[in-house]
């Protein structure tokens, strides 16, 4: 029996589980700061997963922490359509990166229940461990173990600034799972997620269909000196690692400047360094940054000048150099067939509706490596993200969660 | 009676002394982490205070902790001559700086006794708290109390990077003394100290006199934006304050480098930034650096072109900006009288000597400012200072000590 033409997400319902989130991990006025595996994320995990029980899912954890709740299909052998995102947040986050879509999924598994639509593959509803990167480096860690990007034992050495690993904070918050990951093959992954740019919100459309990502490039650079006094230490002996890190971000800014017309962006993202103290010059700096542009070509130069900028601190600084960690991300990712169901859905819905490239990093980029992926953007206040003043309202995100929802089923019922 | 002409400070006895304060607060080979209030710093208090009652001095801690260990004259109640310099060390600190000062004065005090000498002003010798200011920002806080540059309430609201401020710290470690600074006024102040700088060494003299400080000009400055997205948010509305922090301290080592012909020193020494995270753009940024030239003109546009750099790299990354403190010191600060009577002192004592301005801060530049004061440099191996590898040896130390040795008696028996 195909769903009802009817058949619409309940807002409220959604909007309640999206309140109750917000109470868990309170950051500045009106955000969050739930860190991937602290008190607050065990916390929603918890509470997510008891959500999920009650909607007789059945739970799975993995090794890296993804928690998977399974709806059982009409046949169950078959590869599962699998929907989610991420319930951790940047330490000044919002209310809506990443839990829309997996409250969004619980909300289109609540609604089929509602209707008593059982889909004729089995669903996966899935809330990915450290998606942002905001305390264990890099982002996307547990889609990126799921997905075979990385290696489990390299996920759990990621450390935080205390110098914990993922894998003591996975066994401290009880979220080290002994379960496989849902078996491959997936039949599909959909990600219901706020845009987190103005575009959608300033030109009045309901909806984006995510075509592809801005090209990323991201790096983690290490440069080493020595330490020696402020004072008389002449320029020429000086070996400043923290004066290489800040040339190194420097010039990723003036990067970003240069690409800006074009839409291209640059970020000088973290520095750290030791003994980062007045009256010594530091010996050892570690710098976070990454460039990011539409046009694929664009991005390879921002990325290939981003590193010889790094080289050239290095070189100034007399420091040496070492580059600790390369992620790239974005492109045409995402399968024709996919972006073609959720852009028909919208339409057929009679949602204003565009094509979008999604510029910042998601788990839906892990996962298109192997399964048919799409991602669905609804609009937020001025595009205003990673900052407690994030805001979609009930009335930006329910035409996306109506096409997650339609556009879920009709995968599965194929 | 005066002092005998053969009269040496005991240079082994000296270094054993050295050797045990180099037991205390091991950091890397060879060197100290002897941080302000830190656990060692009070286990080498103890010790010190401890010789300093071995000797018959009377000993008196001030609400800044700073250590007066008093020996009595033979006119108690003319102003005393002081002598001394810091315990506390960087963070990868050496064993010399400032302990050779403190030390050296303690042995000056033994060598007296055991020739039976007494004075005829009394000698005071002193251990300042936080000269560094390696853990509590910024250095010479607590000679800046004694001199009235600093008020005490504010010396100890001074927090460190764990948030805890040296008025808590100084309870913790009992050393929130209670006595009164010692009467003003002083009669002289004398600091032996290692040159931190390669000059003696390469040149091959034995005893530095001082006859000034490089003019110099240090800095807090604390950025303010906002965060956002390190991907969509785009590059004309960010307010990066991380990014104004490297910018600053990319145009302070410049700076550096212009001046550099000339000897002119600049030194991007310290950057802390929030959420300092991937993914997020930082909202909060604090910059320490400092300018330091020979010539008073020059170090005077330095110091006006960091600031000016410091408004530029707000204005080019949209934050709001405040400087949070700024100290200067430098410049012909000692007393003639006191110049000439150490420079006599070790010319007279057949040693190779040169005036020799110093580049780095001390606590004498603030007790200069109310007493007649003098310094007096011995050579470290290659100038290396603040580091591990930081030498002096006997040879290099004995010359000064004796200089300190007698001029301390030239001045105290006048």
């Amino acid at each position: 029996m195909p769903l009802p033409a009817s058949a619409r997400v309940d807002i409220e319902r959604f909007w309640t589980t999206i309140e109750r989130s917000g109470e868990i991990g309170v950051g500045r006025p009106g955000g969050l700061s739930r860190l991937a595996l602290g008190d607050a994320d065990k916390e929603i995990r918890d509470l997510f997963v008891a959500w999920c029980r009650e909607a007789g899912l059945t739970v799975r954890i993995d090794a890296i922490g993804n928690i998977f709740a399974r709806r059982a299909g009409q046949d169950d052998t078959l590869p599962p359509v699998m929907m989610g995102s991420h319930l951790d947040t940047q330490v000044n986050g919002g209310r809506f990166d990443g839990i829309a879509g997996v409250l969004g999924g619980l909300e289109v598994i609540r609604t089929l229940d509602a209707i008593g639509h059982r889909t004729r593959r089995p669903l996966e509803l899935v809330n990915w461990t450290n998606e942002e990167g905001g305390r264990f480096s890099p982002p996307m860690v547990g889609s990126g173990v799921f997905t075979g990007v990385y290696t489990l034992d390299w996920a759990q050495e990621r450390r935080d600034d205390d110098g914990k690993s993922m894998g003591e904070e996975l066994q401290r918050v009880s979220y080290a799972g002994e379960a496989q990951a849902a078996p491959p093959p997936l039949d599909a992954y959909f990600e219901f997620h706020i845009e987190q740019g103005p575009i959608l919100d300033r030109e009045g459309f309901q909806v984006g269909v995510v075509t592809g990502g801005y090209a990323s490039t991201g790096t983690i650079v290490e440069f080493r000196g020595e330490t020696a006094h402020t004072g008389p230490w002449p320029m020429e002996k000086r070996r400043n690692a923290l004066a290489a890190g800040a040339r190194l971000l420097t010039a990723v800014d003036d990067l970003g400047w240069e690409f800006a017309g074009s839409g291209g962006k640059a970020t000088a993202a973290r520095l750290v360094a030791w003994p980062n103290k007045p009256g010594i010059i530091s010996d050892w700096a570690q710098v976070t940054c990454d460039v990011r542009h539409a046009d694929p070509e664009a991005a390879a130069v921002m990325a290939e000048r981003m590193l010889r900028a790094a080289h050239e601190a290095a070189a100034r600084a007399s420091c040496g150099i070492e580059i600790l960690d390369t992620w790239r991300w974005g492109g045409k990712v995402f399968a024709e067939e996919m972006i073609g169901l959720v852009r028909e859905t919208s339409l057929a819905l009679g949602y204003r509706t565009r094509d979008i490239l999604s510029q910042a990093g998601h788990d839906a980029y892990f996962l298109a490596r192997d399964t048919p992926s799409a991602m669905i953007f609804a609009p937020c206040k001025n595009g205003i993200t990673h900052n407690n003043n994030e805001l979609s309202t009930r009335e930006d995100l329910e035409p996306g969660l109506n096409v997650l929802l339609r556009a879920v089923v009709a995968r599965a019922d194929r």
